[in-house]
């Protein structure tokens, strides 16, 4: 089960890391460079700084193999900051976009650009979460700034499976906060991929702006500076003090992205491991069970009910408990939707996604020997 | 010259951070109380971060004495972050807002509000930094919803010796960035503080902000859900993801204050390190000279030129590199200002003050000697 001294860290994020990421960190604490000074006691103006900033740029465009004409921001602010920024800086070219609601987070972003212009919903909540209705029923505009959608859904666990339909051709904007580096993506069909790097990619306090350049230049006089993309681009990314701790860590994600077969690598594996996690519940006969519609499950946040389709509270209660004897932990749903999840980032492995696995099944042997006696 | 490891670091921000809450960062960073994670690979809303949460929140009411009456709240976006915020929950309560304008960041912060309402600026800028003309010609509004200044403008090197002058009692805004935790501050006679942590009290990442209670509720329709007082208050400042690694290490870095003397400890040695440079400069017959007035010198940050009250260019060069030969680390004006800074932040020393101005004469008695030689 790993070393003695590390544990199983299924969180949703802020979430698991690779330790040898977290080792050089630690290594380079007290002194970045030889300098004798920490990485986070150097101004953001440093030579030390501008080239680690570089470098995260450049390591995103290799992974992402992102065209000349896409710009890499960083900014601050979280995922929750980018759903403001995305309506301020592109809504104004006509005043209006189009939202696919998957779940909690595109419902989240769609709330906060109504505050900026007008907020089509591309489709009503369908009953079933995932239900993605006929594209022959989308209420598409085609004067729509831009159509958003939220690749995947962290909370529900729900992922969109490939581009949304979009007969009007308009700029397509999505959050990709939980997939980003998990899959390849062609960013030339996009406007704006942005998200917060807590998942895949680093620690909380960056949130990463991919954008195609003809998008700059429209933001609202109302935009604050930090959230103006145009500024950010004009300043490159540091026009303020950005969280300089958080983008030295993800550079070194990145890095270690890079040397662990790049997108390509954490594509294959996260396939691997989803179908592992996804097929070791469909075999429980109905003790574990997925909520969300074959279609659109996600590969990176796998939510699952312990004890029926409606879960068993207490028998949940318990899943935790003897998960968290074994130093498996973070698997708590989110507290809107109960539960279990399994988050399997990058940095979780195809090895402690099977260990996960070979828990369940001897807690559901356990629970159900058990009641069998009491029977 | 501190442990051969160590640099001395003048930086303006981000800056030095006490040695030992580093070494803390450093043993805790690939487990957080045996957890076997690090800080930064758990939850925003796991009983861990949660602790650091309300922790962090404590340590400054506690050290600063907040009353009851007053809401202490972390955001991200740096102090440019902060500056829309202001504006965009206060400026609405009518519509106008005082701007005591003193060096580049009040300048900024006033740049910023006027996206939000209408600015007025208190008084003309003084031909000399820090000339603040006689309140009896000050511009104030009555109607102002809030009268702001910058306590100590990191890049010019000027502080606000006291409040400002209010004779129609508006609420009372301030930056404090560069300030906080330097000094005594009695809070209730605020309506707002707030800051970036990077100077003074932590990393990069943490905005603060310390409001008064009646002042909350009033935001903007327009203001972004991270930049809201009033949301992040209600969602006790983990609405979204913050930058968790960040707060973290603030957390840290304000029960060591606790454990060196509160701000009464670090507002004395704040006043004997100053002291100690500025009585430098003064005897430097010129050599090295101060551009700002002397009733608006900031303790914090020192800026001076070298060479005569214009600087000299090449020789200000030579000082630098010759710092930097002695491990004396960002030394260099900010790039608007030229000349040198040399910020005091709480984390610099008083010896470390000494040993620069040890240099200082050094440096200074082989440039005369040396050019007398040349004649």
């Amino acid at each position: 089960m790993g070393s003695s001294s590390s544990a199983l860290n299924f969180g949703a994020g802020p979430a698991k890391l690779p330790r040898e990421v977290l080792e050089e960190v630690q290594n380079e604490l007290l002194s970045y460079n030889k300098s004798g000074m920490s990485i986070m006691e150097m101004s953001h103006r440093s030579p030390e700084y501008s080239k680690i900033n570089t470098d995260a740029q450049a390591a995103i465009r290799e992974l992402l193999n992102v065209p000349d004409n896409y710009m890499v921001l960083f900014m601050q602010g979280g995922g929750v900051g980018g759903f403001a920024a995305v309506a301020m800086n592109l809504i104004n070219r006509t005043g209006t976009a189009d939202y696919i609601v998957t779940g909690t987070w595109s419902a989240s972003a769609a709330k906060e650009a109504a505050k900026y212009g007008k907020v089509n919903i591309v489709f009503p909540k369908p009953e079933k979460l995932g239900d993605i209705p006929e594209t022959s029923t989308w209420n598409l505009n085609p004067d729509a700034s831009y159509l958003y959608y939220c690749d995947n859904e962290t909370v529900d666990g729900i992922e969109f499976p490939n581009m949304p339909y979009n007969p009007h051709d308009v700029p397509i904007v999505t959050d990709m906060s939980s997939s980003i580096m998990t899959k390849k993506v062609d960013v030339s069909k996009f406007g704006v991929i942005f998200g917060g790097a807590q998942k895949n990619i680093g620690p909380a306090g960056v949130v990463f702006v991919i954008i195609r350049e003809d998008l700059l230049g429209k933001p609202m006089d109302i935009c604050p500076s930090i959230l103006n993309f145009t500024h950010i681009y004009k300043a490159n990314s540091v026009h303020n003090t950005p969280a300089t701790l958080s983008v030295y860590i993800m550079e070194k994600v990145l890095q270690w992205i890079k040397k662990n077969g790049g997108v390509e690598g954490m594509e294959k594996q996260s396939l691997e491991k989803s179908v592992f996690l996804y097929k070791a519940i469909e075999n429980s006969n109905g003790f574990y069970s997925s909520p969300i519609d074959k279609k659109m499950r996600s590969r990176i946040n796998v939510p699952f009910r312990v004890g029926g389709p409606n879960g068993d509270e207490s028998l949940e209660a318990k899943f935790l408990e003897e998960a968290e004897k074994l130093r498996m932990y973070q698997l708590k749903g989110h507290r809107t939707v109960g539960g279990m999840r399994a988050s399997l980032y990058n940095a979780v492995t195809l090895k402690e996604v099977k260990l996960l696995v070979e828990f369940m099944e001897e807690f559901q042997n356990y629970t159900l020997s058990k009641s069998n006696q009491t029977i």
